[in-house]
């Protein structure tokens, strides 16, 4: 086959994202996505799980959506009715979740029941580099409110709503990531959710909440949901199994009223997410999950010891950060002079991959000495040598002090 | 929660799909849908290949996408490479291929890489519905031509190219199931395959290779694939393991030249499709697939018989239909009077489920007095009690003559 013979490239939409590079594997010091902890996998109780599980009902996999219909098989939707209440304080049935292929088609679904060109939607100023994405690709404005330790600022929040409702812009939603926000690591104040609500309501404007880190907090003890406290039902909440079992196995959830759900079901057209995952988590989870996720946590707080004792050790005050109280990655502030955008490619070259504070904020002046590291992934010998090696890195290109050094 | 009270319907766009209503669970005699015949599910064999799979590397579960980048398990790749080469004849590497969340996916990626608002596209007349509804959801204009025991006709591909031609418009696929074709079971012959692509060529109008049935064919030898055929690139494949493994796993792939696939990649926003499954079926199938289809297929084989003589007994002559040479569907004609639409309620007051032709169809005149039965999942009682009931309606609802009946 020629495959130079036949030119695609005329028949391929205006506004198509540009190619993709091919894949070349992973880097040695990888600091970047939402990795887990390998050692944290509860591989025997997934082997255990996924045997009975089959044996008892593997036949119905010959049936689109087993024996549970398009929403997701039924007993990991029972399981999460009874997690989301346990910790979240969401009383809701198995007929309010949908399961999805991971919180990322959560997203998209949510994204495609409520947002067109032209949009507004409100985020934190920092977030989550795959909703930003998102929203650029689908041409809504995202406007970013500020963050500090208690999360999203509400007297911003409510200074933007009034700003665009001047302006006659009703934004499609608030989005928020309130319980270990992506990439600050910070957990919205119960006192500021209520806030937050109250704005919802006055406004008109839902609530999309994005828990997908909430399992995360080293106490275990983490604020009510939004959508649990919300007493008029405008919020949709999202959540996923990455963070506490595994990110390959792409499973996650929208917990939404019915008459958004039955909008975004119209949307969610791959005939359901995996069964085999779903029947394992739903077989897993029912009887070991409140027992597992404290000890992958226990794994994850000792990983972010060893990257904040790196950073104090090879950076010394030249990297600022709050530590969190819960979380797989960490922002840190490096000295103004240093762009990491400009850091990425010479890091890289080196091995050592680290997210660039703009590809994680829409206030590019604020992130731009900023960047994420994650932890739970690279052993605690790569998070040692991966901080060594980029703080040369630092020296040798922004001229970033060694600890103990005067300029 | 007072869910009444925050009003999401002036959020929604105007082109929203209308909302579904509440899954009721399945019915008796259900002859709609893809699913499989659950006893010939090879479950021992997945229970095997999942234990072992998961003991040598299911640490990587961790890790986003494995060890194998965006691409999907490279080892379940490199078993569709053997695969392809096998029994479709194409010649590609793993680089060559995707892996999605079943074949549904892969058609909503090309779709979502090729086509917008007000395209034209070339399809079989009768199509699956699935592809139908995407081309009305996405405002694209199918073109449908007629079928034929070998397949599409060529002169009237031919006759339609040349006026969309005419028209000043370059459809931007043909899109085609070539190797047992849905709903009409039909193969396309080497000869049709030969002109389809010559015609490609001729008009620059690439071809997309739907083979999600290819491994159904009675005989287990089936022409070789579109995509192996082409001696310029212009084509597009997708496969699947819906039919020859399981539908509920959701593992099907694209492949397709670099410059569409880096164009696909960059639309395939769900970090992955689910990892336990492409695990297992690379480890099953590496192993098992040549063993576990042709039994599978002498089980559906052995259903459709039951089907054709069901229909044989309870209509008569009344129920006209091809013998396919491979399937788990048969496309049935039904006496003009009867509109299968209409059918199709009553039907299912009685417990019968059936795919109304025009659902099934750009031509609803053709259609109307059609319709399809799968068969692959209901037992061969229910296939014998179902059409005895169906043809009950038939009679009720239509004057349909009984078998030996006189009008």
């Amino acid at each position: 086959m020629n495959s130079a013979s036949f030119d695609f490239a005329p028949l391929f939409p205006a506004r198509l994202p540009p190619p993709v590079a091919r894949w070349t594997g992973h880097v040695k010091y990888d600091f970047t996505g939402g990795n887990n902890d390998s050692d944290g996998l509860p591989l025997e109780g997934l082997i255990t799980a996924t045997e009975a599980v089959l044996r008892r009902e593997g036949r119905t996999l010959s049936t689109y959506g087993l024996n549970s219909g398009p929403q997701g098989y039924r007993a990991l939707r029972e399981f999460l009715v009874t997690k989301l209440k346990a910790d979240a304080g969401i009383a809701c049935s198995a007929d309010d979740i949908l399961i999805t292929s991971g919180s990322l088609q959560a997203l998209d679904l949510v994204n495609a029941t409520l947002l067109e060109r032209g949009d507004t939607v409100i985020i934190e100023e920092d977030c989550y580099q795959g909703s930003i994405n998102r929203l650029n690709r689908l041409g809504v404005t995202p406007v970013g409110i500020p963050l500090e330790r208690d999360g999203m600022r509400m007297d911003a929040l409510a200074t933007a709503l009034d700003d665009l409702k001047r302006k006659g812009i009703r934004p499609k939603y608030i989005y928020t990531i309130p319980t270990v926000q992506n990439p600050t690591g910070t957990i919205l104040s119960v006192e500021r959710r209520q806030e937050m609500l109250r704005l919802s309501v006055a406004h008109g404007v839902p609530i999309f909440e994005d828990d997908c880190y909430c399992d995360l907090v080293w106490s275990g003890e983490r604020p009510p949901a939004l959508y649990a406290m919300s007493e008029h039902g405008g919020a949709i909440h999202i959540g996923s199994f990455s963070k506490s079992i595994a990110p390959a196995l792409r499973v996650g959830y929208i917990v939404a009223p019915w008459d958004v759900m039955s909008r975004i079901l119209a949307l969610k057209t791959d005939a359901g997410t995996g069964a085999l995952e779903q029947m394992v988590l739903a077989e897993y989870c029912a009887a070991n999950f409140f027992k597992h996720v404290p000890a992958l946590r226990r794994g994850l707080r000792a990983k972010l010891q060893t990257l904040m004792e790196s950073l104090n050790e090879h950076f010394g005050t030249t990297a600022e950060f709050d530590e969190p109280k819960g979380s797989i990655f960490l922002w840190v502030k490096l000295p103004d002079g240093v762009d990491t955008m400009k850091l990425y490619q010479p890091a890289l070259a080196a091995g050592v991959a680290i997210n660039p504070g703009p590809e994680w904020s829409v206030n590019k002046g604020h992130s731009r000495s900023r960047m994420r590291m994650c932890f739970a992934s690279p052993s605690h010998e790569e998070i040692h040598q991966g901080v060594a090696t980029l703080a040369e890195i630092c020296r040798r290109e922004f001229g970033v002090l060694a600890p103990g050094e005067k300029s």
